[in-house]
């Protein structure tokens, strides 16, 4: 018995989220685990690092999947992309320890939140950023972003339906990268409670609109009222970058 | 009466190209005469100045359509994007003499030919570039280009479906511009053969595999035979990027 874990990328636009089903919608999970026990002739069970929502993309989730095959690693990549519709492409795969969990084992996750920051939408854009056409400062969005950054009680930026037992994650970094009419968040913690990236870039567009202050957002991460912090923004322009072990 | 001109983008993805088709299947010109003919009152017929092919996009089309319709020209932006579908943006209109034409007063048109060079695939530019995972000579590819600027006999660029009185054409420029993993190929003409850009950019690429030499280019420009010239390259990698007057 194997362990192998494969590095995904896709475009969230067609699917129901990762995680399979029970009703039966695309899913990627679905979809990789079809293609990979047509490949390894054993019934396949792919585990994710991320759960990513329907219509979030991905450039570096990881799945692993355990498996009698002796199928060289060599040879994953190449004959899963010839499986693969165009919109899941795997980008590498390796053979590792027998207790590696692509979720599990995970250090910390990085997410990118784009976008589109211009008065007229984007037609290209549009299913991979959000449209935000009012001015934004981004030297207010900075500095709230820095009151985030930090082991904290973020029970604010949770969203109601999250059943993790504890609210305290460690928000690794939070980066603002402005290149216009493109913005876009980066944001690495060791874990995300649901919804957490979505509602800290809605709360950091608020900042940058006016509509809440960086002093208020600090207050939010105190106070630990989900109510308070900002709205959560839509799914597309939301990707998972990178998992680290 | 008076005679308005709009620029236009549009991801071409589902779309059946630019023209109004007589089997009634979706094109962009039908969906901005339908909601162009329900903003004014008046039947509207929007003439453009590039037919782009089905899946060929553009972030600067320009039409023009002569109205008897007295909306001031400064709401007519805001007025298109509340009635167009997300793929199809308006981004500019101003009044115009009576006599512009879309396509008869061009000087000239710049197309943008996207390819995505890597040993993978990508999940996300699939609908917006042409995927060639093997290695291009950018130094050939350069010296190629430089045959191809200038007045000439485009016939071995031309398709055969082509029906223009002459394919002699003024290539103004064709800029190779490196942005690992993607390559860009600008052309700006005075007029373009039906194709000739997807085949501009096939031949290109034939030269940055070594499947063909710069020189022998220059032998396709001096021969007129279209069937020396590289082969027509997917329509998703081409973008009408702007229209000169």
């Amino acid at each position: 018995m194997r362990n192998i874990n494969v590095t995904i990328a896709y475009d969230g636009t067609n699917y129901h989220g990762f995680q399979r089903q029970t009703d039966n919608l695309p899913t990627v999970q679905q979809v990789l685990e079809k293609i990979l026990t047509d490949l390894t002739k054993y019934p396949v069970c792919a585990l994710g690092a991320g759960r990513t929502d329907a219509g979030v993309h991905a450039e570096g989730q990881v799945i692993n999947f355990r498996t009698e095959s002796n199928i060289p690693v060599g040879r994953i990549v190449l004959a899963m992309n010839q499986r693969l519709p165009e919109d899941i492409v795997a980008k590498k795969a390796e053979e590792v320890e027998f207790d590696f969990h692509a979720q599990f084992s995970a250090k910390s996750k990085v997410y990118r939140y784009h976008i589109f920051n211009s008065r007229l939408p984007s037609a290209f854009d549009r299913l991979y950023s959000y449209h935000v056409p009012q001015k934004l400062s981004l030297e207010k969005m900075k500095e709230a972003a820095g009151y985030i950054v930090g082991e904290h009680d973020f029970t604010a930026f949770r969203a109601s339906a999250s059943k993790a037992k504890t609210s305290i994650r460690n928000v690794l970094r939070l980066d603002i990268e402005s290149k216009p009419p493109h913005l876009f968040l980066t944001v690495e913690a060791d874990g995300f409670l649901y919804n957490m990236v979505r509602i800290i870039a809605g709360t950091l567009v608020y900042v940058g609109r006016g509509k809440i202050t960086p002093e208020e957002v600090r207050h939010f991460i105190e106070s630990g009222q989900r109510e308070e912090a900002g709205p959560t923004v839509p799914p597309q322009g939301l990707c998972l970058m990178e998992v680290k072990y």
